[in-house]
């Protein structure tokens, strides 16, 4: 038995269920699935969803459907569908996302047992060991203050080579970057949900610390497949060098599995273990060991005031370099674009009038395909700098949305320690355990001085670079326009 | 008895009534008018408006009122007002009137006696006698065609000085613009109504062949008096530039009295003269005389619809480039200058950011400061460059709207001729009556040949001249804003 499931401009779908299977018919395309994968929904969009039991499902979009093979979309192979985005944003400012990327972090908090909202840092500051070997995080007194201790050759990775890869007899296909370290020169293959799966992991071992920005968005293909991919695998890109870059993150034994797994049985069981990994959450600050002398309270509050104040203060920045560059891109791909075009057309309407005189002459008819020729420099500027200069920015955006839920965490502590003098008179805790909560704020206070003496260095390098790099397009920029300008101008004689 | 006029912005006007005379109180200034000069009007803007029996009247705007003197308009004193006009133009794209001047010719059509719309040209195709000595305007052949007789020597004046003069007990003041003609170097002076009264002779005798542009638009000043004053004048020296380098209209009599007399008396007397001149309208073809082959009505027509073809599409390119120009200049004033602000506030804002830091670096401001002198940069572009563009066009927008007219007479004639063996069938005119129309129709479209030529030549010379300066000042711009940006550029270092 078959039925009619769905007209679709002008085309015909049909789906046959046969026991246990469903035909679907697309456009002549054919695809077998089996029963147990469907699942229908009927939204906007008309999907239908097919899933595994490892958690894979694939998306058939109905209603936009072109071809069989660019709906089974990549990246909502995780369970998690964001159908519904991209297309008219993609298409505005010329890259996609922009302003779209929520910019706060998800601490998965559930994961943390006994915490609620703001992960709870009594358990740790309670603690009073510390970790020993390998897994101690130190901090030394660098040039700016606390610092952590950075290897000495700097981690890095190239992410690269995006390819298709099929599962489900063919029908869903999805992308796999190479990944390859500067340690080992050795390509590893990881899919978006892998680094996913790390993200994951770095948030729930690290983000009391440090901020993790988030992965760029999840994001439904569509039509414009290859320069997504490309976009995707540059954010990629900087995501990971940031992760590699970090001296805390990139020593991680996460991190290290991830670059440098050497067959699919030690990235599985690399996998388990890091999911089991007790030093996540408030924990991680018992590994973290300052040799420095302890501070009090009243040092870590205004610590604490001072990048609080600092982060939100950049944030904003940030945000509004951001409204301000959209706006210029748009202008500059909109309204400008067409307006150089209108002068180029005015000048060469103008031309052809004067050429059926009898007096014809070429000069100003180039003059006004010079403007023609400067409309599209214009329009096409903003991938050349502009872009750059929101992508950056926006990676910042990312990472500074992530302070305020680390920062929390550093509050709460120091609420709790301004309480520790009221508990010990209640007996609630020994003048011992206040200590011992001082000391650990104290080093909390570090972790987070270090961290932001990192995000500085990293910051100053980032923007020095990005203000060079844009400076330097821009100048290119004007100065190509002024030499189009002088060839039109060489044509006019001085009379 | 005094009664209490108008409330307007919280400001008291009153009006004191005497025998004969009235006082205008208007914040604090006091006026005293004979009552004979009053008349009241009640419009949007609340008019008072005193005339003398010369013609000259004052307006005062009482809706728009800030000082007294501001308020006597110097150029509605030719009895004819224009109120109501200017402002929000005027600041809209920083210049006065664009687009808003009257394109098309006034031919004072009730002063040709007997013609009623279009002037009727049957008068003179059926002349015979040709104007003698000097009043003979002779057509050569010249390299290009039919050319009008060009003096060995080309006129040309420049008007400078603008002073402004009172009449009416102190209470009404106008400009008079001091003219100094290359030929004597001896200034004139002459106010704007002078002009007017120059462009209406002008018209009167000159526009059945020629196509005489409007004088620049009367307006009332308001509070841009000296951007505005400053204006008239540049467009009133182009005017008279135009006309005196027009070789028929710079050997009139009427304009070598506007440029030469000597005093009132024989400005007076010459005025009279020209005011009763009876070779104008259509009758100043009887005293064109070109020295070449009689045209055949076919070889006429052919040029009319060539000629007509050309000033229509010239027309119409020439009101596309203003209008694209003017949204360029509004988009450049406006958003443009808007948004490189904001560019440069966004970069300086983060740099305070990061001046809270614990680095702090100037040269992030730096930057922030060069885009908010790119963005003064763009908006005083316009005035720079885009400006005589716009003014070029006006006048060439002006000139144009006077061919329809000019033309319209030519095609009459054409008409007629063509009725011609009708008319000798019936006996209405004689085959010698039919031959003269004929040789007159030729005689016309000589004219109009030689007008066209003139123009062209015109028009060649001042459309080079014009690219040629638009776009060494752009280039110019953009090399400008290279430069700032390297300059920018050059207080990051390389990391």
């Amino acid at each position: 038995d078959f039925f009619i499931f769905y007209f679709f401009k002008k085309k015909l779908i049909y789906l046959l269920k046969f026991p246990h299977l469903f035909f679907l018919y697309f456009i002549g395309n054919v695809g077998l699935v089996p029963e147990d994968y469907i699942e229908f929904r009927f939204s906007v969009c008309y999907f239908i969803t097919a899933c595994d039991g490892d958690g894979d499902c694939c998306h058939v979009t109905v209603g936009s459907i072109y071809s069989f093979d660019e709906e089974w979309d990549d990246d909502s192979d995780d369970g998690k569908s964001t159908v519904g985005y991209g297309g008219s944003q993609m298409e505005e400012g010329g890259t996609m996302q922009r302003g779209g990327a929520h910019s706060t972090m998800k601490i998965s908090l559930n994961k943390f047992p006994g915490f609620s909202k703001t992960p709870n840092p009594e358990v740790y500051l309670l603690t009073k060991s510390v970790a020993k070997g390998n897994d101690k995080l130190p901090i030394y007194a660098g040039e700016v203050g606390p610092v952590w201790l950075y290897p000495q050759i700097q981690l890095d990775c190239v992410v690269a080579d995006p390819k298709k890869g099929s599962k489900m007899y063919g029908l869903k296909s999805y992308i796999e970057y190479q990944i390859t370290p500067n340690t080992t020169n050795r390509p590893v293959n990881h899919r978006y949900k892998h680094f996913d799966w790390l993200y994951e992991r770095l948030v729930e071992k690290f983000a009391c610390a440090l901020p993790i920005p988030c992965l760029p968005d999840k994001q439904v293909t569509g039509r414009f497949e290859e320069e997504f991919i490309k976009m995707r695998m540059e954010r990629l890109q900087g995501w990971m060098s940031r992760m590699c870059r970090h001296p805390v993150i990139s020593n991680s034994e996460v991190l290290q599995l991830f670059l440098n797994y050497r067959d699919e049985k030690e990235w599985k069981l690399g996998k388990r273990k890091a999911e089991k990994d007790e030093f996540v959450g408030v924990k991680i600050f018992s590994t973290i060991d300052p040799e420095l002398p302890e501070l009090d309270p009243g040092q870590v509050e205004q610590k604490y005031e001072m990048y609080s104040q600092f982060t939100r203060s950049m944030d904003n920045s940030v945000k509004e370099l951001l409204a301000v560059g959209h706006l210029h891109w748009k202008r500059c791909t909109g309204p400008l674009q067409k307006e150089y075009r209108q002068i180029g057309k005015a000048f060469q309407n103008l031309s052809s009038v004067f050429n059926t005189s009898a007096y014809p002459s070429r000069k100003l008819d180039a003059t006004g395909k010079t403007y023609e020729e400067i409309a599209e420099l214009v329009a096409g500027q903003p991938k050349k700098d502009l872009h750059f200069l929101m992508e950056t920015n926006n990676e910042y955006k990312g990472l500074l949305g992530c302070f305020p839920d680390t920062i929390a965490v550093h509050k709460a502590a120091i609420d709790k320690v301004k309480e520790a003098d009221h508990l010990v008179t209640m007996n609630k805790i020994s003048q011992q355990d206040k200590h011992i909560m001082e000391k650990n704020l104290s080093t909390m206070s570090y972790a987070l001085q270090a961290e932001m003496n990192h995000f500085h260095s990293n910051r100053i390098y980032d923007y020095n670079r990005l203000m060079q790099f844009y400076l330097e397009e821009q100048v290119k920029f004007y100065e190509t326009i002024a030499e189009k300008l002088k060839k039109a101008l060489g044509q006019y004689t001085t009379m």
